[in-house]
């Protein structure tokens, strides 16, 4: 695969789960083949650009007949690193960390949310999907015995980089932050920012404008 | 105001809640004053940038003081519409739809939920946050006879495009889609999409590459 080889621009990889989702429509709807004229029309890119985009993974599809709908959904997944078992964390056992408990997308793109924190005492042990939340208070003892791979952060905003350095310093590669402000982590660690602030205040203002 | 004269690029949009957070947080240590330059360094734009951006909308600043964290805090949301009383309605009264039914920036940015709705009749009649949750069946008649500027999508990505069709025929003007997929609108309705699917499969790409 090219990918080892170069270095993906993220607005290609920002696209490949764009793609993804058409691909599974796709497939919920029996689609065996697709062209990239077609998929550019249902994604609104240009046919050259997702010809470019999957060329750098090494194509895929075949002149004349276009894409298996099945073969490219799955080489897209094994893109993305799909399937390869990473552990994972809520640090926020509030609605929003409890609805991101039964999130089934973790399951398809291989992140097993193994355990839940809060320090709200009403919520500590209690269960949500089969996993007892813990006391935030035993997360530094926690990470240092456990290899957690993803941090989520379904907490204010206050504490989002207290909770980043302590799960970085402990061998987090990932962070998936819902706080409403930015966290700082070294190089080799990513974070991806859900804004649901940022997207929200956007809706506001096309609303009238 | 010069934004009713001309058209702001969306990106330029894009970048005001982010701004607004900063200020937010800024206000919150007690700063009183920024300038570009500082504003540049938390956010990551350039001043040039930030100033340009401002400078759509009047511009705000003074030279040699900068920016007045209040004041420029209190523009941004007046520009993007904050407090104008909308009402909004959530379909899906699952765990997203309760986690977002307590979210607390709806409040703040004037979007008042009002409703919210479930066809899982082990929702229906339980209570969020003082909202009794309504049969989907009850929708249509619903939104003919209530005003609904904004819908809040927490449902499966098979129904989206026909609730979304019901709303905006009903005179809903935007959407907030947090279904895993595209939804079709006319022109002058917005769409905003939380794509918790893309961000993860973009976070999980980067925790090995």
């Amino acid at each position: 695969m090219a990918n080892s080889e170069k270095k993906i621009s993220k607005a290609v990889i920002r696209r490949l789960p764009i793609y993804l989702m058409y691909l599974e429509e796709l497939e919920n709807k029996n689609v065996k083949g697709i062209s990239s004229k077609k998929l550019g029309e249902m994604t609104g890119f240009t046919p050259s650009q997702i010809r470019q985009d999957l060329n750098n993974f090494g194509g895929f599809g075949q002149q004349g007949y276009g894409y298996s709908v099945n073969s490219l959904k799955n080489e897209i997944g094994s893109i993305l690193g799909y399937g390869k078992n990473k552990k994972g964390i809520i640090i926020g056992g509030g609605k929003l960390g409890k609805a991101l408990a039964s999130y089934e997308r973790f399951k398809y793109v291989g992140l097993e949310v193994v355990d839940i924190f809060d320090r709200n005492p009403d919520n500590i042990g209690t269960e949500i999907g089969g996993i007892t939340i813990r006391d935030v208070s035993e997360l530094e003892q926690y990470v240092k015995n456990n290899k957690v791979d993803v941090g989520i952060l379904t907490i204010p905003k206050e504490s989002a980089q207290e909770y980043t350095d302590l799960l970085v310093e402990n061998g987090a590669r990932g962070i998936w932050n819902f706080a409403s402000t930015e966290v700082k982590v070294p190089e080799g660690v990513v974070v991806e920012n859900v804004r649901l602030n940022d997207s929200l205040s956007v809706l506001m203002y096309y609303l009238d404008n």
